[in-house]
């Protein structure tokens, strides 16, 4: 049990950053002067030989064959890499993806030795002997080949992942790939991203990984991560840290036995009687009920902690897990469900109004009823006059507080357009044939439905902000889950409840009008 | 803690074979009667349609793409294989390295397509928009290439792998897979072999292993698989194993999180004053001395328990990391070295005298010095009238109960020639550039040296039958482990103590004669 003290330490932490590489990085940037001369100052502040130390470390972390020399090299190079600059960070990336590729033009001799060999024909069955014979030379070829089509990085990554600390390293590498194809398209840089993810997903594979149920009773260490991580809703004291581990609540990490008391994901979980409709009564509410009259277990929170695992969707695999764990625990939970933000919603809305605003008449999209129209018009008493509809809609939404908000007239106004447009953002609005909102795209794509869209539902901030304060219950059907999953990613399709569908359908009916 | 009962019932597993598979593979194989007859009925006794019910799931395992109905074609695919006859687990693999291999003419269809690129000259620098479009065809290929040359049933393998309890089930295949090359030898076989080992070495990477210290606080279902696959020194009594665990001893296991409660291999340790010279003292010499008198830790047995993990090489990760703990732990200790059998060096001499026996006298190798032959003609007391010198020692050494061990006489007439010829086997008998003596092998590959010959080691029936009682000890020289590895793997050289190699010159300056 921790003391006073302790937890007041624990909940310090919150302020400070905790990835050594990410800390390091944001000091060394808070320390240089901005301004046009930012890169020629950043040269003088940071010696030229760190670079080409760390980049020779490098080298012969995959270069060499003594393993002392090796753990040695590696050391030197995470250690160094850490202390770039991010131009120079750039630079050994891009190093390192270009100059330390496959051998081309060994590649192409091993196909071309392929290519000479005949392919046993099928009906060669009789001949077995032969056969044996030139399927060992393909196999032969294969397997080099196969050597051959590994870029010469991928010893460092191995290397590296059997070293202590490696596989936090390569996340937080990871991470710097992904912050720079943001910004540049370097073919060379994607293929590096795609051979480190791959290399990342088999270590990352849920065999690899420990579920662990943390509780009150885990080391500060652990807990200060859970206050540092959590991203959907902070923890803001050490009340609500309690509670969120106490009766009536569960909080599960995936752990890597080579990132010890760190969890990779973590998800929180509230048992409650009904599907919880606003965050409030998950985070504030008390007492709990007693656990064994819960028949809903709901997902309130999930945080990944290493943004160089994006991608390796371990969340997939971690509420799988959690599902079966609190079945098995607590066999009268009959529904799995989730109560997730909508944080695409809110930018999404406002760039609709926007557009709806600035072009004209003849492509202009009718995004508001005309009872909406007029509710609203009236809520708004002709504050803003001579602006349209959608201007004052924008005002509302924009406005510093979310003062709307204190006006039960204008909620209301607000209340019915605000919920149609969400239930179309959520099932009509896609990218590339997914769900545009990120949330919803992961829950669907785990083979959750669409379930109740939740008016008010966090009147933080960050709720209104993102969402008009608007929460969705995503409903994990334990029998239908992999039909769901199947049908989205193969066709797109987006399964909701009826309820939610009607949003949609009267939406449709309006047009058709 | 255990009581008296759950001992009593731990100790009579040993009898007991542990792995599913193979106990009932036992049974089944028990149950079948001998004769010629055996493969058709055996064909009668084991239904046909579980064989090609195990095939269909191993198929649907393999290429449906709905996770439960994955899910239930990987438990019937374990479930039916355990119970297939192993006529039908050999079809079963040969079919799947056959029939699920990789789909040669895609490969060569994307070599193709690679040849006809051309490779971008390496002075194009100035070019590099065009370079980008060029690199990112021959990234595209690549990873198709990769794809296409993995066979099918990696997918198999890696769903296996994700699977509860299929990891373990892997390891068991592979053993069957090694058995059978044993006897046949078909590439295809050959190729599944080669590519399960290479997917086993990436999951079973040290990165995913834990290092326990093994205890007697530790659950008898566990201490129960020490006992079963202890197999150098077998445990024979409550007392035995109680003391391998208690003070001045030590045992660590290697752990994987998808394989709970069982150590995929695990190591015994002795802390002792000097390198122990006989068996006896570590196992039975009573009381040890008190721990921080110790300087030498001795590494007297390493067992694994998965034969499907051959050439894995989990020891020598383990060794490397048992002396960090080790040295770490308990700073006093500066030795860390082996007591080791010898176990091909009995069949090793016996062959040589049965050689030399049976050769004509000119090609004769001149197996032992003149003064060894007399002393032992002498010692053996002319009870061979008429017998060679090389007859007398063979009926010697295969003489039931070793009955030499009770003549103080031969043992110190063996003892010269004995030891002499030992250093001999393990420092010059090689295959395929490696020493012919397994143990030898391990240990030198891990960077240990050869350190001290000890006679009379271990008088067990199994000590004197595998080296007449002969055991040795390798040192880990903790700053040369790297450069010993090296100038044996790389040059076959075998390191050794001016004391050991004392038998081998003595031996050179003999022949010189």
């Amino acid at each position: 049990m921790m003391n006073k003290k302790g937890l007041a330490i624990l909940m310090r932490t919150k302020t400070r950053p905790l990835s050594p590489v990410s800390s390091k990085l944001n000091q060394m940037q808070a320390s240089l002067p901005e301004g046009d001369k930012v890169s020629s100052q950043d040269a003088s502040l940071i010696p030229r030989r760190d670079f080409s130390q760390v980049r020779e470390s490098m080298h012969s972390a995959m270069l060499t064959n003594k393993t002392e020399i090796v753990d040695v090299a590696l050391d030197d190079f995470s250690e160094g890499y850490i202390f770039l600059s991010p131009e120079n960070r750039y630079k050994i990336l891009l190093s390192l993806s270009k100059e330390y590729d496959l051998n081309r033009t060994q590649v192409r001799e091993l196909m071309k030795q392929h290519l000479d060999l005949q392919l046993p024909s099928d009906k060669a069955e009789d001949n077995d002997h032969e056969e044996e014979g030139s399927l060992s030379a393909f196999y032969k070829i294969e397997r080099n080949l196969c050597q051959a089509l590994k870029p010469m990085y991928e010893v460092l990554f191995e290397r590296l992942n059997t070293h202590p600390g490696g596989l936090k390293f390569l996340s937080d590498i990871r991470a710097d790939i992904l912050r720079l194809l943001e910004d540049v398209n370097i073919a060379s840089l994607r293929a590096l991203d795609s051979h480190l993810k791959e290399k990342l997903i088999t270590w990352l594979s849920p065999a690899n990984l420990e579920l662990h149920n943390i509780t009150w009773d885990d080391p500060a260490s652990l807990l200060e991560k859970i206050v540092a991580y959590e991203a959907v809703h902070p923890i803001s004291n050490l009340i609500d840290l309690k509670r969120r581990l106490g009766i009536g609540r569960r909080c599960f990490g995936y752990f890597h036995p080579a990132i010890p008391g760190e969890p990779l994901i973590f998800i929180e979980v509230a048992l409650m009687k009904d599907v919880a409709a606003t965050i409030q009564e998950v985070l504030w509410d008390n007492p709990p009920i007693s656990e064994h009259e819960a028949s809903c277990a709901i997902f309130y929170s999930i945080s990944s902690t290493q943004p160089g695992l994006s991608g390796v969707n371990l969340g997939k695999f971690l509420i799988k897990r959690v599902v079966e764990v609190v079945k098995k625990d607590m066999p009268n939970i009959c529904v799995f469900a989730t109560l997730s933000p909508i944080p695409g919603y809110g930018q999404w809305l406002l760039s609709k109004l926007a557009s709806s605003e600035m072009s004209g008449s003849v492509f202009k999209e009718k995004l508001l009823k005309p009872e909406e129209e007029k509710a609203l018009m009236d809520a708004s008493g002709g504050s803003d006059l001579g602006s349209s509809v959608i201007k004052v809609m924008w005002n509302l939404l924009t406005s510093k507080n979310h003062e709307w908000t204190n006006s039960p007239n204008l909620v209301s106004a607000l209340r019915t357009p605000m919920m149609r447009l969400c239930a179309r953002y959520l099932m009509k609005e896609k990218k590339r044939g997914k769900a545009l909102d990120s949330v919803a795209n992961f829950h669907l794509q785990n083979g959750a439905i669409i379930g109740r869209l939740n008016w008010m539902a966090d009147r933080s901030q960050k709720g209104l902000t993102q969402s008009g304060g608007m929460m969705v219950n995503y409903i994990y059907r334990l029998d239908d889950i992999e039909d769901s999953a199947q049908a989205y990613l193969n066709e797109g399709h987006i399964e909701s409840s009826s309820d939610f569908r009607s949003y949609i359908e009267d939406d449709n009916g309006e047009r058709a009008d």
